[in-house]
Formats: structure tokens, C-alpha cells, sequence
């Protein structure tokens, strides 16, 4: 580029520069987009140009500053201190990008506008901003209809930057399904016992169902306990004999634990789907799942926790979430239930 | 001990065992407590004895078998079988256990009943009960002015056991007081830029403030901003030339994180102690701490989450944040404001 600032103008949100700008801005640097004769930049890029000192801003007849055009933009768009931030990260870095949706559309190393089809799809978000599933879901999807990854940038409150990708999970394991069984089982507030050695020994081996309390009983977490009463077990509370319903089971299930049929629909949809899962207390998510039988592979590969379909993300949780996933070698996934079938995202911390 | 078990008698909540049982449970083996002729157990002792077969329990003229007893317990405790499944636990890994408060008295590895003090004091919960922070901090205190530890054992819904040591902590610091300072700033939504080249590099370089936006501009963040206000920091708000008081200020931030002053009394008892906070969003809380200036220290030694006094933690929650800063090697601690001064508790995972 030349020494010479080139000379551009704000008009309402966007920067037109002057004629002759299309070279040194666009051909070359792929910065903003052709408009006639002149070159638009949005207000990130045009920032980004005037702190390096390639173009003067003039609006209204005067020149604005750094700092004038800053709050001047900040007044303009909502956020503008983020994208900025995160624009200027992402270009100094060396990528290319343009304005897009969600935020911005960004280039693979190596890559540029004209050359290749942009890689990722960013979207630019507050840590303070809550991120309702059913809006991320609906990102998701539309990057994955374009063939691009979903990235969301999260801008802490001291500027720096998160980036992490979103992606549907089609999940799937080795287990064979558990046939019909018949075993009987009391509920003792929270938990359920099986006291036949044969059968408790049974379902902890072959299936990981539960774990031992001794050597003769296991015992079955509500999820494990509901689900095995689809397979035949019976379940009995101490002093009655009449066996209960699902529908008895899942009212005492709901007192103690009110989403137990988020976390129920998400278990059962594992198990059917061959995987095994685990309570994930000791990493604060509901499952760690094993894709089979725990003994043969040893790690868990998911953490899995189940939300309501109109959950809204709070970042920090969602960050230390993905943070603890990823330090134990997991990926987070979050399971919900939308017109009767469980789907699943899972979120990776990612360097872009 | 002897082959033949010893006979045993349940009354209310307590098990009674035959006139001789002294020598072989108590003396030997630090089981019950002397009454008299007997020795009297706990349910949880008594279920631990009746399973290994050295006791035999009559109720009401009746044997009861494990079962029957175990559910009988269930019934006459709450949370009965978390007291067990701790119990024996402990006992089974060769900690000698008395019942005490909040739940047992816990002997150090060789040492037991008679010999040593107590070196543990045990509270059981389950991952669902609430634990609500000023129940918290008395149980801890009364372990400390006992000179024991308090521990919490926490049954997951498989029935594993995770131990965290709880214990309040003296925060302190090596940075000397920050001088008063004499700069501005303007707030951005949810930041502040001090735009001031010379006064954005002191206040980095020296006291690591904020993030540098670029090679001159500061970003601060509201906690940052608030307590600089403090030490002369003038803010004002885009297109208005009077400076913000703190009251304003404080509204301003607060609509944005209704947590606002929490984690602003504990930021600025941290600057006071001669520690620097920086956020903890990577590891979803509130803050990292250094004990200096993180050029000379790199890592940070805490993680802070800024509580209030009457919060009740969700063990999960509490369990995400302790994992997690365990896998980065930090301690996980929490503030909170009581009688207008800032108090710290630290929470970490233990082997017992």
C-alpha cells in the first residue's frame, strides 16, 4: 500500500473509500467490498484501517480520530467493541474476513475471497450474553446446510478472546442391546438396590448397570432404575409389596431430581444407541459415556448433559464446562429433547 | 473375633450388643461406644458388622436380615444409606470411624480411638442436597477451633464417593499499594479505554491492569474501572464531559452484571491484600489471582468466585469448578461479604 492515507467517508454505518482504493484495499488485501466506483468497509474494518494509519475518516465534513470514530461506532452498532476486538484479533493473526452471518465469514489459512469458500462462520459474543440453544441450534444448522463450521468468538471482560466450534453429534456405540430381564429392585429414597447376587452381578458386568454396594447388591442411580424397569425389572419401595408403575417411579424420580426426564430421555437414548453412560458427577455434567463396555476401552469419550430444548447458555458455565471436557480429554456434548427425539451439540474449545 | 456372631439388639435408632462384645468390637477393633454392660452402635456400624457377619440383630423377638435391616435403617435415618456407603468405605480402606459431628470422627492412617485425636471430621451428602454457605462456614470453624479438618463426602447418584477438604483461607499478596493515579477513561457498554498512551503502559506494566487494546490503548474491565476510580480514575461516557460518580457507575455496571458488587468486594480486597485478579472466564469463575505481578509468578495460584453470603451451592456446580481447578493446579476458592469484610473458603479434592 501507499504512504498516503486514502480518504473515506462514514456514511450512516459504512465506510465508502475513495475512488482508486479498490487496488490498494480490495485486490490486494481483500479488505471491504466493491460499491460502483467506491469501496465499502464496514465500521471493524475501517477501524482496523485507521488505527494503521491507511485511511482518513471524515464525517460530516470533519475528521474523526481514532478515538472519535471508535465511540462513534460504538453509538452505531451494538457490540462494536467485540467485533472490533475480535476482527482486528483474526486479521492480525493473518486470516482474511469479511462481514457475514452470524458476524463474520473468515477464510482458511491460505485462503482469501475469490480464491477459496470461506471456512468459517463466526459468531461474536459478550461472556455476559446469555445464547438460547434453540438460536444456536438454528446457527448450527445453517452453517452446516453452507458447508462451513460454526465458531463462536467469546469476548471476556478483559478483551480476551475464546473461540469455540459447534457442531451437531450424531452419537453412536458397540453395545449390544440388554435383552428382557427379570430382577426385582427396592427404591430407598434416591437410589434403587438389587439384592439377587446372580442378577446384580449380571447387569454390573454385562452391562455396567449401577455399581456394587458389596459383593451380593448393586446399586442403580433413578435414570439407571427407570430404564431398566422398559426391560422387566421390578421395582418395590420398603414395606409395600405392590411393585410400582413408571408413572409412580417417575413422580418420586421428579421430587428428588426435577429434571430427571431430560436426564431419563437423554440415558435411554444412549443406551439405545449402543452407548454406556455413566454418572458424570466427578466432572459436573450429568453422563460420561463410554462408546462400549467400559473394561475393553477404559476413557469415557463424552461428557454428556442434558438440558431443555429453550435452555439459554450462561458462557461462563458453558466455558468451564468445555474447559474441564477438554483438560480430561472429552468432548462436551449437551442432549435435548425437540419433537420427541434427543439431539446432541457438542462444543470444543478450538485455536482459529 | 470370634466365629459366632454376637448377639445384637435393635432399640430406636441404636443397636445394643451382648455383655462380652467389649473385648472383641470396642477394645480390639474400635467398633461402637461402651453403655454399660453393652456396647452400643450406630446403624451404620451395626450394618457394617451385620454384613461381615459378626453380629446377629433381633428386633422385636425377629432376626433381620441384611435386607430387612438395611431397609429398617432407611426408614428410622434420612440418608441413611449415604452414611453407609461412606462408612464402610472408610472403614474398609482401614480408617477407624466414630460417629460424631456433623457425621463422623475420622482417625488418622495408625492412629485410632484412645491413642489419637480425630483428625478428620466428615459431613455426608448426596450431589442433589443444597449446601448453603453459612451452614458451611460454622462447620468449618467448629472443626478449626477443634484443630480437625472438615471434610465433605459426597455420594454421587452411582453411589462413589468424592472427599473435598473445606477450610477458610488468609489471602495475601506481594504487590505493594498501588499510588493514586491520575488518568481518564471512557465506558464502552461493558468496558472502559483509557486512551492516554503513557498512563495505559504504567498501569499495565505496573499493576497489570486491563488488556492492552493496542500498542496505546488500555481496556479495562468494570471491576477494574470501578476500583481505579478509586484511586483517581476519571470515567465519563461517550458525548458527555462530566466524569461519572461512583453511584452512577455502580448502576451502570450493575445493570449489566447484577453480580457486580460482589465481585467488586472481592476484587478490591484482593488489590488491597497485594494480590492481582484478572478474570477467571477461561476457567468459568469470576477470577485468577497472583500473588504478584504474573510476569515474575506466571501461573496464578487461586481461582475466586465472588458468592453471596446466603448462597446455597449445587454440589455439581461445586464439584465442575473444584475438578476443574484441580486440572490446572489452583485452589478453588470462594468470597463472600459478611459484616462488611471479605472472607475466603477453599475447596479442594482430597484422597482420604
Amino acid at each position: 500500500m501507499s504512504d498516503r492515507p486514502l480518504q473515506a467517508e462514514l456514511r450512516n454505518s459504512i465506510v465508502l473509500v475513495e475512488d482508486g482504493a479498490k487496488e490498494e484495499l480490495y485486490r490486494d488485501s481483500f479488505y471491504g467490498r466493491p460499491a460502483g466506483k467506491h469501496i465499502e468497509l464496514s465500521l471493524a474494518e475501517a477501524a482496523y484501517l485507521l488505527y494503521r494509519k491507511k485511511i482518513q475518516v471524515i464525517a460530516g465534513g470533519k475528521e474523526l480520530d481514532f478515538r472519535s470514530f471508535f465511540e462513534v461506532a460504538c453509538s452505531l452498532t451494538k457490540n462494536f467493541e467485540l467485533k472490533y476486538i475480535v476482527y482486528s484479533d483474526l486479521r492480525g493473526r493473518g486470516y482474511y474476513v469479511q462481514p457475514g452471518t452470524p458476524d463474520f465469514r473468515v477464510y482458511p489459512r491460505g485462503g482469501h475471497p475469490g480464491k477459496t469458500p470461506a471456512e468459517f462462520l463466526v459468531r461474536v459474543l459478550s461472556e455476559r450474553n446469555p445464547l438460547p440453544l434453540p438460536e444456536l441450534l438454528r446457527q448450527v444448522s445453517a452453517a452446516a446446510n453452507l458447508k462451513k463450521s460454526l465458531v463462536l468468538a467469546i469476548v471476556d471482560e478483559e478483551s480476551d478472546i475464546t473461540f469455540y466450534g459447534v457442531k451437531g453429534i450424531a452419537m453412536k456405540g458397540t453395545m449390544p442391546p440388554l435383552p428382557e430381564i427379570s430382577a426385582a429392585a427396592t427404591l430407598l429414597e434416591d437410589r434403587a438396590i438389587i439384592w439377587d447376587k446372580d442378577k446384580s452381578g449380571y447387569l454390573h458386568r454385562t452391562g455396567f448397570f449401577g455399581n456394587m454396594l458389596d459383593e451380593e447388591r448393586l446399586q442403580l442411580s433413578l435414570v439407571e432404575g427407570a430404564y431398566l424397569m422398559g426391560k422387566g425389572l421390578s421395582v418395590t419401595v420398603p414395606g409395600e409389596t405392590e411393585k410400582l408403575g413408571f408413572p409412580d417411579f417417575r413422580a418420586r424420580a421428579e421430587k428428588i431430581e426435577p429434571e430427571f426426564m431430560n436426564k431419563y430421555a437423554a440415558y435411554a437414548d444412549l443406551r439405545a444407541s449402543g452407548l454406556v453412560a455413566k454418572t458424570g458427577f466427578k466432572f459436573g455434567t450429568h453422563f460420561r459415556v463410554y462408546s462400549g463396555l467400559p473394561k475393553n476401552i477404559e476413557h469415557s469419550k463424552y461428557l454428556v448433559h442434558a438440558i431443555e430444548y429453550d435452555h439459554a447458555f450462561s458462557l461462563q458455565r458453558l466455558s468451564r464446562a468445555v474447559r474441564l471436557s477438554h483438560s480430561v480429554r472429552k468432548t462436551m456434548v449437551y442432549a435435548f429433547v425437540r419433537n420427541r427425539n434427543v439431539g446432541y451439540i457438542g462444543i470444543e474449545r478450538m485455536k482459529l
